[in-house]
């Protein structure tokens, strides 16, 4: 087999066969086929995209390069939940004790992740004495005792998948469905699960800008799920606005605490319900999806949920106090309101222009060896569709530094008005599944 | 600049600036931009093609990368001549002695290639004594004395040309239009061209296998010459079958001596009359295709062309009774006939496969490194609408090995015959220019 014949067929529009997937992904990961060879490939994904077939034959090459998390000495479906990232996503925050406290099991690796903020790890590393460095054999006992642990991500899972990254960052070829989609779900399988919840986030504040490419890509990965049995559910939600108030990291275990306690942000309780209804679906523990959204309600309104936080909290050697006090959560020094100047309707709110700001105060990493300031952020006060008076609040920077003047207009700039009132964009747009 | 941004605006179809196609040649030619950027970018630009200005800025670009020929100290106009390759071209032979007869100075330079015989260079080389290595002075004076000189090709004419090349034949970017223009545009203009007269071959013996392709690519190079002052012609001709009768080096120059002298094939004679018409009228030795086919005709019934060949053997230490003598060439051991196993007419020749039996009768070069036998090679005797009997000689094989049978079947097999007369096809297709 030679590659610039696989290229060739790949340029012409031609599917490749298992056997070249493997010889592909085997040859790059192992450096026997050059960068040179590869990103032309990738060129040529980009414009011909890839069938179904070898959308999961390319997910499952990738997966067999590295390390395979064993999650088998866990009782119960392992129902994984993935977001293709947005600004002040808490999501994982609440619903990992949610689901878990409805006796699913929560086995989940983290990253730390570059973004406008830090990862999940980050987030509970705002929680005092909170530990993510546990030996596989205690990760698997919390589980099997509390349902729910958390570890940082150890091992050497799919390099081919980071080798493909970092040379698509460089060649144009990162925006393809079937790369982003066949990295997203080598990831979660080399992790172990067995059912993947997907919230495909699109607007101005995700990856993905328009309904039709979110479309596209959350059907990709069911498609892929659906190939090699791994059952997937894809919820495509809005992200033209900051999911929440809160943007940064303590502040976000503090609204993810808020909204365990049913107190939380409406969209974001929202969405917790709705992915987790899909989560409680794949894991057999519920029928349909009314179902499912009583039981989660009943877990956050009987404390259930709140109190399996805290179990967990516990268990991985963390202050749980912080529940019913999150004042122990690292605080910033300033709080700064940003003012309207003009009074209206807000009826746009750009996410990622909030979160470089968030990035700027200090609360994400810009480079892998970063480090990043917990207690920094920005909470909002007002979400589109909100009225708002000249004068009146939009939101709060919560900083280190004095001077964040270019911080307020930052914000400022990032909020339009209309004089009539308008509608808040829906959240859940779409569910794609197979 | 960053690369990734240039390849990421012709991936979505957009025209790059001649600062950004510099930025990229010249980057791409120092090593600054890695090859695996460039392939990426090589696929987008096979996929979304280039106007005609960024084809006339990448071509200069490529040219000033290198070494550029200065011809100005020879007078008049220096009209080059370029086939993009078929089996059997033996035209560089003929039109050099040809249009050097009537005026026009022919500057001659030549690398020796890869392919199904040796090159010009070698070609000429099976003439004893004929030295192809001559000082920069030396060239420039014969060439002002006769209007006639050939030197092997020296110096680092368009390395980016060279490097692109390399990549492209593993990236799979091979045929596209814009690159291919682009590539022979560059070579032509660093050795110094005026103007240029370019032979594009179509059919199964060349690169462009159809019509439209041959015509896209004529027309692209035509546009490349107009935009950057070098007034350029394109002949558009047949290749479904070889040209002429003699495929080999030595059985070349014969060949190329008999047309000389009025009595080569009619093929080759015709299609050396129209490209050579082409070139005086580019040189301004005449003004329309009738008056320039009459002086050439004179010139071969003169004798003019002859002599004009035999004064350029001399001068480059050559010895010019092969013109009178050819037997004086290099001669194969063993001549052997390929005869026909039915009857009919002949309806199409591989031309390809015909190019690979020379090849491996060792009339070409596999690598830089091969020596190649200019003795060997074959003498077609009957080519397209040619009538035939069985047991009829279809061609010869001239070899220095006795077992031949591999050639003779494959010779055989490169025949398909009809019933019915078959006209033979059109030598002349189309001819191109601004």
């Amino acid at each position: 087999m030679r590659m610039v014949d696989l290229i060739e067929k790949k340029r012409d529009g031609l599917s490749l066969t298992k056997a070249e997937i493997d010889f592909i992904i085997q040859g790059f990961t192992s450096g026997e086929i050059p960068d040179y060879q590869v990103s032309a490939f990738l060129m040529a994904v980009y414009f011909k995209d890839m069938t179904k077939k070898e959308r999961a034959h390319f997910t499952m090459a990738m997966v067999e390069t590295g390390d395979q998390v064993n999650l088998s000495d866990i009782e119960g479906i392992k129902v994984d939940k993935h977001s293709t990232g947005g600004v002040g996503d808490t999501t994982t925050l609440i619903l990992a004790p949610l689901v878990a406290s409805l006796g699913i099991p929560v086995a989940k690796m983290s990253g730390r992740g570059l973004g406008h903020t830090g990862g999940t790890i980050d987030k509970l590393e705002s929680i005092p004495g909170f530990n993510v460095e546990l030996e596989q054999e205690k990760f698997i006992e919390l589980i099997n005792n509390n349902k729910i642990a958390l570890v940082g991500q150890t091992g050497n899972l799919t390099p081919a998948d980071k080798r493909f990254y970092a040379l698509r960052d460089v060649t144009a070829t990162v925006p393809s469905i079937p790369l982003i989609a066949s990295s997203i779900m080598s990831k979660k399988i080399a992790s172990g699960a067995d059912a993947i919840v997907l919230d495909v986030k699109v607007g101005s504040g995700a990856f993905m800008k328009n309904i039709e490419d979110a479309k596209s890509l959350a059907r990709a990965m069911v498609e892929i799920g659906d190939e090699v049995g791994r059952k997937t559910i894809a919820v495509i939600s809005d992200m033209n606005q900051p999911l929440g108030y809160a943007i940064g990291n303590s502040l976000e275990v503090k609204e993810a605490i808020d909204t365990l306690k049913g107190k939380g942000p409406k969209d974001l309780y929202e969405l917790c319900l709705n992915l987790g209804s899909q989560m409680l679906i794949l894991a057999n523990k519920a029928q349909n999806i009314e179902e499912a959204y009583t039981m989660l309600e009943d877990a956050i309104n009987t404390g259930k949920a709140l109190e399996k936080f805290k179990t967990f909290i516990t268990a991985q050697g963390g202050d749980s106090q912080v529940v019913d006090n999150p004042s122990k959560l690292p605080e910033a020094k300033y709080q700064t309101e940003v003012k309207s100047r003009e009074k209206g309707y807000v009826n746009e709110i750009k996410s990622d222009k909030i979160g470089i700001v968030a990035s700027i105060l200090g609360a994400g990493r810009k480079t892998k060896d970063s480090i990043i300031d917990l207690a920094v952020g920005i909470i909002l006060h007002k979400k589109i569709g909100d009225q708002v008076q000249k004068g009146e609040v939009l939101a709060t920077i919560h900083s280190n530094q004095e001077n964040v003047n270019q911080a307020i207009d930052m914000i400022y700039d990032s909020y339009n008005f209309n004089l009539k009132p308008v509608n808040p964009p829906p959240l859940i747009i779409d569910v794609i599944k197979e």
